[in-house]
C-alpha cells in the first residue's frame, strides 16, 4: 500500500503505463509475460514493471522503483532483467521519458533475418511519425544487437552505439524484440507503433521481393 | 465549446465520423497517428482532423472547419497536413460528402510492390461493393501516385488525373497510403473496407503467384 | 413492427441469427457489406438478410421472409441477390436449417488459386468438424464454382452438383466467397468455422510448398 | 447442479480455466468447437472438457471429472474424445496442474511441413518463458507425432516418448494441433502463448528462407 501510493505520488504516469501495458497485451507484442516497461520519475530514478507479470494485466503496484547512477542501479523487489538496459537509456538521453520493449512476432522474425548491424528503412510516409523526420526520403538506421543474457554488456552497447551515432529512437535485439523511447510516453507509444509498422511492411515486402 | 457546438450545428455526421475513426483504429489502418479523416460541411467547406491526433480516440472538438475555394483553403487551427488533398476532392467531385485516408501494412506494401501509375483488379465480386459497379467481371484501375511532401504538387496531380478518366472512388500514393472517397459516410466506409480487402486479395495472391 | 412481430414468430433463431453475424462481421468475414445468411423457417421458406445491409448490424427487422416453390421464390422488400442460392440449398436439402456466406480474404484468394472444379482436403483433423466425418484420413472434395452474375444459374449448378456428389456442407464460388449449410444454426456455424480454418491452412502451406 | 457444486468443491480453478478458455478463443486457437482443456483435481483425477463444447463458451458445468490410474479412466458424462491423452500427461508428470490443447492454424500448418519427429528451435529469447530454461541458446526439441483417432495408442506413444526424453512442455500432433501443460494453469498458459510464438515465428521465417 505505501508502495503504490508512493508509486502515485512520484509519477502520475504510473497508472497511463498500465493502460498502454493493456493496449500493447491486445496487439499480442508481449506474450508469455514476455517484453517490459518503464518510466522515468526523476533525473536518476524510473519505475521499471516488475519481472513475470502478464503485461495486459498491471497495476501500479507492478511498478517498482528503480534508482541509478553512472554505474550501477538498485531497486527493492525484483524488477525485470533487463532492467540495466532501461536505466542505460535513461542515463544517454536525459528528454528520455518512457521505455517499452516488445516480443511481436514480426520484429522478432525480422531481427533473425538481418545479419548486417543495423537496416535501412527508406521510402515510408510512416518514417515521420519518429520524432525530428520530416520526409520519407529521410533514410532511418534500426540497429539489430546480437541478443545475450549479459544484460551489463548489451546495456554497454547500447550507450557506446548511442554515443557514436543518432539512433532513432529504437533498436532491435536479435531474435528477441524490439526496443523504442521517447520523450513522452505519448511519443513513446507513436514510436512502438511506427516501428512495428515500419517492420511489418519490410517482411512483408521481404517475402514478395526477398532479401536485398 | 463555441467551436464544438459549432461543428454539431453544421453537421450532425461529426459525431459518426469521430465512430468511424474508432472502427478505423481498431482495424489497425491508423497507427501512430497516421491517416486523416474528413467529412463535407457545405458546397466550399469540410470538417477535417486535427494535426497528430489518435484516430481512435476523436471527439468532435478533434475537427477543424475548413472553408476552399477553387484555388486554396483556410482554417482556424492546424488540420491535418493533407488537407489540400481532401479539399482538391471535394472540390472535383460535387456529390463527394466524406474522405478517409489509411495507412494500413497491406495498402503499404502494396503500393511499393507496384512500379507502374495503376493497377487492375479484376474478377472478384468485390469490386461490386464500388458505387456504380455491377459485375465482378467490370475491371477497376486504381492508381498509384508516388508520394511527396508538397501537397499542393499532390493534390494538382490528383485533380487532373480525376479530370481524365474515371478513378474508382480510391487511389493509393506509394508508400504512404490509401484515399478513399464516397457520397455518404457510409458509402465511403464501404469503400475502404472493399479495397482494403481487395488490395489485401492481391498482395495474398502476388506471395503465391508473384507479379504479373 | 408487424413484420418483426412475425419474424419472430415463425423463427426463434432469428436474434440468434444476428448474433452470428456480429460474431462472423468481427472476424472480418463479411466485409462492405459483402456476405448474407439465412435460416429456415418452414418446409418451403426461410429468413434471408435484406440486400446492402451491414452484416454486423443486423437486427431480426433486417431478416426478410422469402417463400419458394421447386421453381421459383418470392419476398416483400429486396433480399439479398444471391436469395435463389439460398433456397436451391433449402430445396435440396430438406434438412439444411442455416445457410451462411461469407467473403473472406483467405476463402476469396484460394477460390482464385485453384483452377479445377474441386480441391481435396486431407489429413487434417479439423476435418472432423464437419459433420459425419470421423477421421481426418476422410478426404473431403470442397467444389470450386466459376463465378456469375446470373444467380438462376448459379443456383442450377449448386442443384446439379448436389444431385451427383455428396457434398461436404460447404461449396466456394471464385473470387466471391464460401457457402456452407447445416441441420442446426449452431452445426452451421461449426461448418463455418472448420472451413475458413481449413482454407486457411491451406492457402498457408502453399506459400511454403507451392501449388501442387 | 450437484455436479457444479462438486466441481467448484474439488477445484478452485474451474472458474479460471473457463476464463482461459475465453482468452484462448479469442485468439482463434480452438476454432469448431475444437481443442480440449483440463486441471488436476487430485493425484488420479481431473476435469476435463465436455465434447463438442464451445471452448470460448465453457462454465464450470462443462468441465467432467475424470478418474484414473495407471491403465485406465472412467467418467460420467462424455468428456473429450482426446481424454486419455490428458490423463497420460498427469499420470507420467506428477507436478503437471493443467493441460491445454489448441488447434491454431500456425500449430496446425507448420505441424505438417515437419516430416521429422521433432523440430529444433534455437535463438529466440522466448525460449525463456518455457520452465526451466534460461538462455535463447539453450534448445528445445518440440516432438511432432504422427496423428491418429487410436487415442490409446497417441497416449503411451505419449508416455514413451516422456519416458526417454525432456520434453519442453509441449508436442505437436500433426495435422492436428498443439498440446502444452505446466505446473499450474497460469504457466500452462505462459507456454501456451510461448510456444504459438515460437511456432508463429519458424512459419514466418520458413516462408522466406525455406524449411532447411
Amino acid at each position: 500500500m505505501n508502495n503504490l501510493a508512493q508509486v502515485h505520488q512520484l509519477n502520475p504516469y504510473a497508472i497511463q503505463l498500465c493502460a498502454t501495458g493493456r493496449w500493447i497485451a491486445q496487439r499480442h507484442w508481449v506474450p508469455a509475460t514476455g517484453g517490459n516497461f518503464s518510466i522515468r520519475s526523476s533525473a536518476q530514478s524510473c519505475l521499471v514493471t516488475a519481472s513475470g507479470k502478464d503485461k495486459g494485466e498491471l497495476s501500479p503496484a507492478d511498478l517498482l522503483q528503480v534508482d541509478f547512477d553512472e554505474i550501477s542501479f538498485s531497486c527493492q523487489g525484483k524488477p525485470s532483467a533487463e532492467t540495466a538496459l532501461h536505466c542505460a537509456l535513461y542515463r544517454h538521453y536525459p528528454d528520455a521519458k518512457a521505455v517499452l520493449h516488445t516480443h511481436s512476432v514480426q520484429a522478432t522474425v525480422f531481427s533473425r533475418l538481418i545479419s548486417q548491424p543495423q537496416y535501412c528503412f527508406d521510402g515510408y510516409e510512416m518514417q515521420k511519425a519518429i520524432q525530428g523526420i520530416q520526409s520519407h526520403q529521410q533514410a532511418l538506421l534500426l540497429p539489430v544487437l546480437d541478443n545475450t543474457q549479459d544484460m551489463a554488456a548489451l546495456a554497454a552497447k547500447v550507450t557506446q552505439l548511442a554515443g557514436t551515432q543518432t539512433l532513432p529512437y529504437a533498436f532491435l535485439v536479435r531474435g528477441h524484440g524490439l526496443y523504442v523511447w521517447g520523450d513522452s510516453l505519448e511519443q513513446c507509444k507513436r514510436h512502438l507503433e511506427a516501428w512495428e509498422f515500419l517492420i511489418a511492411c519490410e517482411l512483408e515486402r521481404i517475402k514478395i521481393c526477398g532479401l536485398v
